[in-house]
């Protein structure tokens, strides 16, 4: 499936006011707090799915870490801003799944970015190792990628 | 034992370079961050002295959080700028210790800080929660504060 | 004025939803967070005030930077927890100014913490060095601490 | 120019030593943090290239904004790593360079990610905006990637 429809895949709208302490010196959102969005939207979303960590955990799985992550950033974002992150669940592999998040400010797209996460379950061999679970139905179901 | 005098207390002086990210559109470091020193410097002065993270949780401690913190500005730290932060366990009371930290630029003293931390254990009455732990003798003899 | 008489000082009510990026090894809130949260609190109170950097600024105001800032913490906050940041201007004194912050959890005071702020003007020696300007009086109006 | 010969780009080591608050309730790295050093790292190649902040300023530049950011996981990294981030500008575009970053622990890497970068310089337009400069031979000399 293309990222351009996301035909069905569980999507969040996370606010965010944009704080004095998250710029930088040049006035502008410094980059790591936009993953920390990114983070906190997919929390958010996996939440609302019904597989938040807390249900994860429940059924024995260690969280949704991260294989790659990435964004473009096409305008700066200041101090004062309302934005908002829409984040989609695009597609799944067999083992992971693919977030996209676009950053957006009174309807214009500031950034875009995205997260590889999988499902993380303890390996075999070492429980204090963990290991890309291959993802069940019901889990593939919550985030809409059946 | 007022803090001027630290007789004996286990010490560490831990090097920061002031990074860009570290400061905020007003060019200088953003306060929260200078308690992210403080954390750092208190685990790496508690590691040094025997009574790190990995060594407390093989007797079946918890850790070492925070009853109370606070810092008194003095000077403007800039980007760039490298630092020392001074850290000195300074008294310790039955169920507490204080640990006070000073950042130094160059011999001067830009800001004052102190952490009151407690040496966390499993509450008898619910596993989940913590306790502050009476300090044992030997904690109090890694720290200098015997 | 004591701080528990906070007669008619400028008050804010920040809500902050504990994301796992907040969180600590132990599972618990990072202390440094709750510094960012009352740093953002405070800017938001000032904002509403009338008095925000953007209007400091356009009256050749450099910005309300730290004095003393401190926390007292009574109960762990947790991922996924729901709080609140109740702010109030205590105080003032001819060069500063004290906030007072609770974080609360469902009517449950988890944490008390202030900060110290002076209003920052560009020294009449060093346009580069800022100092603390004496408060105006609608700069105190605005707060509430006339 | 592949990315496995950085033939002549600038490089830099950044040692970092993982601390407590940069871990999460999993026990490991919360991935932000890993950004905030590769933005140091990149920094710190900048500023030991002769083309720091400060130096760029002092010609009439604006700083070195990001166009795009990127990282892969391979493991995961726990708090008391010591790790060194290693950076190479392996190539440049007319108006961007590129810097790869790799993240090493005990010779082995943990994690690769990379910044595409532009030169700063105000918009003829309005000086409030900035756009992408051409990037000038002493820069490209500088950078090693003439």
């Amino acid at each position: 499936m293309s990222s351009g429809e996301a035909a069905g895949g569980a999507t969040s709208v996370l606010p965010v006011h944009v704080e004095f302490g998250h710029c930088d010196p040049a006035g502008i959102v410094w980059y790591p707090n936009f993953y920390e969005w990114f983070d906190a939207a997919s929390h958010r979303l996996a939440e609302r799915a019904g597989v938040g960590l807390h249900a994860l955990r429940a059924r024995g799985y260690l969280g949704l870490p991260l294989m790659q992550t990435g964004a473009t950033y096409r305008r700066p974002v200041r101090f004062g801003d309302d934005v908002e992150v829409r984040s989609t669940v695009v597609s799944a592999e067999r083992r992971s799944f693919r977030v996209e998040h676009r950053i957006v400010r009174d309807g214009e797209t500031m950034l875009e970015g995205f997260e590889v996460r999988f499902l993380g379950e303890p390996h075999p061999d070492d429980p204090q190792r963990l290991r890309a679970a291959e993802l069940p139905d019901w889990f593939r179901a919550s985030l809409g990628v059946g």
